[in-house]
C-alpha cells in the first residue's frame, strides 16, 4: 500500500511543481501513523471481502448519481475510500476518463468559427484537493468551509496529471476552454495563480460564483452559465467534472465526462 | 463461485415463477462446462488483480457514461463481467438502486391529482435477459437481433426481484406507472404476458416502438415520449433504467435511477 502512496504523490506533483524547490510540507504526513494503527484494527479476510463488496456498490451508486444527497462517506467505507484514492484505482479511473475525452475531442469536426468550447470544472477535475482530504478523513469529516477556504488560499493544489494532459490536448485541437467553478469570486487571484503554477494556461474564461450566487444550487448555477454560453453562440462540445452538478441541467454538452470522486457530493 | 450461480438463479426465479411447475429449461446449463475449463485457463494472482483493476475501471466508465458507444465488452473482461453478473456484485447493486429509489419515492409529496408518474424501462430493468446472455457470452458476442427476438418471443424473462419490489412499492404509494421500452409494438402481447407472469401488474401505460420509430436513437425516442407525458400534465418523479438513453435527453425525471448493466450499450 505504501508504495501506492509514494507513486501517487510522485504522480500528482511531478508535472505540477517541477520548478518548486521544496514541497515537503505538502506530503501526507499523518498517513504513516494512520497505517500503523490500521494493521491492528483491519477486519479479517471474509469481513474485508464483504466490506469491499458493500463499499464498491456504494461507490458505483455514488458515481452513477443514484444516491440521495450525502454529506459524508459511510463510516464503514473509510478505509475503502482511502485505499481507492491513494491506490491504483483512482489513478486508473482518472487516466481512462482523460483518454476517453481526448478521443472524443479529436473526433469533433470543427467549423473553424471559434465557437467550439470545452468546459472544465476545477476542484477534483483540474486541481486535486487530495492533500487537504488526506488531513480530513477522505470525506468522513463533515465539510468545513472555513478550513477548506484556508487550504484554497494557500494556492498549492496540485494538477490532476491526466486532466492536464487532456486540457493541453483540447487547447492544441483548437477548442476554447471555459473554466466553470463553484469557487467564489474572491478566490479568483489565488485560483489563477494555483492553476498557472500547476501547468494550466490559455483558458478563455474563468467563471466563479459571484456574491449573490453563493447559495444557488450548483446544478442551477452551472446550468445558467451554460445557458449564457449557448445564447452567445457557443457549442459546448465537452464538459469535464467530478460532480453530476457539473454536468446535468440545461444546455448540457454534447458529451459529458464524469471524473471519479468518492469523497464528497455537491448537489 | 458455483454457490453464487445457484443463489442468483434462485433469486431471479423465486418471486417471478412461483406458480410454474417446470422451468428447468431456463437454467444456465452451459455454465458448468465453462467453469470447468476456466479452472485451467485462469490467470495467476498478480495478473488477476491487474485485470480486476482494469475491468473495474472499464465498468465504472461504462456505468458513468464516459465511454464512446460500444458494441461488445472488452475481451479481457469477459470473465470479470461473467463473475460480476452471476456473483454477488450485480445483485448487491440492483438491491441498492431499488432501495435508493424506494426511499425517494416515499419522500415525494403528492398533490393527489393522479399526475405523479414513475417510468420504468423493461429489459435489464424489470425483466432480466440474463438467461439469454448466459448463452451468448455476457456481451462478448455482437448483438444478434433475430436471436434476441426469438428469446423475447418465448416470453420467459424472469423478474429482477429488487425491481419488482420497487415496482410494487411505487404502485402502493399511488404513482402511475408508465413502461417505456425499446421493444417493438409487435412484441406487445408477449411482453404483457411475460410481465404479468413475472409478477408485474397495474401499469398505466405500456409504450413500445412503433414501426416508424425503429431506427430512431433510443435517447430521442424516449425523450419524445417523455415530452408527450409532460405536455399531458404528468410530473415525471422517477425514472428507472439500465441505459443512460433511458434517462438522459429532454423532459428528464426529478430523480433518475441507473441500474447496472455491464453487458450491452444502447445509444
Amino acid at each position: 500500500m505504501r508504495i501506492y502512496v509514494i507513486f501517487l504523490v510522485l504522480f500528482l506533483f511531478s508535472s505540477a511543481f517541477s520548478d518548486e524547490t521544496s514541497d515537503s510540507y505538502l506530503l501526507p504526513r499523518p498517513l504513516v501513523l494512520e497505517y500503523s494503527s490500521e494493521i491492528v484494527t483491519r477486519p479479517k479476510k471474509a469481513d474485508e471481502e464483504e466490506v469491499n463488496l458493500h463499499c464498491t456498490s456504494w461507490r458505483f451508486a455514488a458515481e452513477t448519481n443514484n444516491l440521495a444527497p450525502w454529506k459524508t462517506i459511510p463510516v464503514e467505507c473509510a478505509d475503502y475510500v482511502k485505499d481507492y484514492v491513494l491506490g491504483k484505482g483512482y489513478v486508473t479511473d482518472l487516466e481512462r476518463v482523460s483518454e476517453e475525452a481526448s478521443v472524443f475531442a479529436s473526433s469533433v469536426e470543427f467549423s473553424g468559427d471559434g465557437k467550439d468550447i470545452w468546459i472544465f470544472d476545477i476542484d477534483e477535475t483540474l486541481l486535486s484537493n487530495l492533500p487537504y482530504y488526506i488531513d480530513h478523513g477522505f470525506g468522513l469529516e463533515l465539510f468545513d468551509h472555513s478550513e477548506f477556504d484556508k487550504w484554497v488560499e494557500k494556492g498549492v493544489a496540485p494538477a490532476i496529471a491526466p486532466s492536464l494532459k487532456l486540457y493541453q490536448r483540447v487547447i492544441d485541437l483548437g477548442y476554447k476552454v471555459f473554466l466553470l467553478t463553484g469557487r467564489k469570486e474572491s478566490h479568483r487571484l489565488i485560483t489563477v495563480e494555483n492553476l498557472i503554477n500547476a501547468g494550466f494556461q490559455n483558458w478563455d474564461k474563468l467563471i466563479l460564483r459571484s456574491a449573490h450566487e453563493q447559495h444557488k444550487m450548483a446544478t442551477l448555477y452551472k446550468s445558467e452559465k451554460r445557458d449564457e454560453m449557448v445564447k452567445e453562440g457557443y457549442r459546448i462540445r465537452g464538459n469535464s467534472g467530478d460532480q453530476w452538478s457539473d454536468l446535468l441541467g440545461s444546455s448540457m454538452s454534447q458529451r459529458s465526462f464524469k471524473l471519479a470522486n468518492p469523497m464528497y457530493y455537491i448537489p
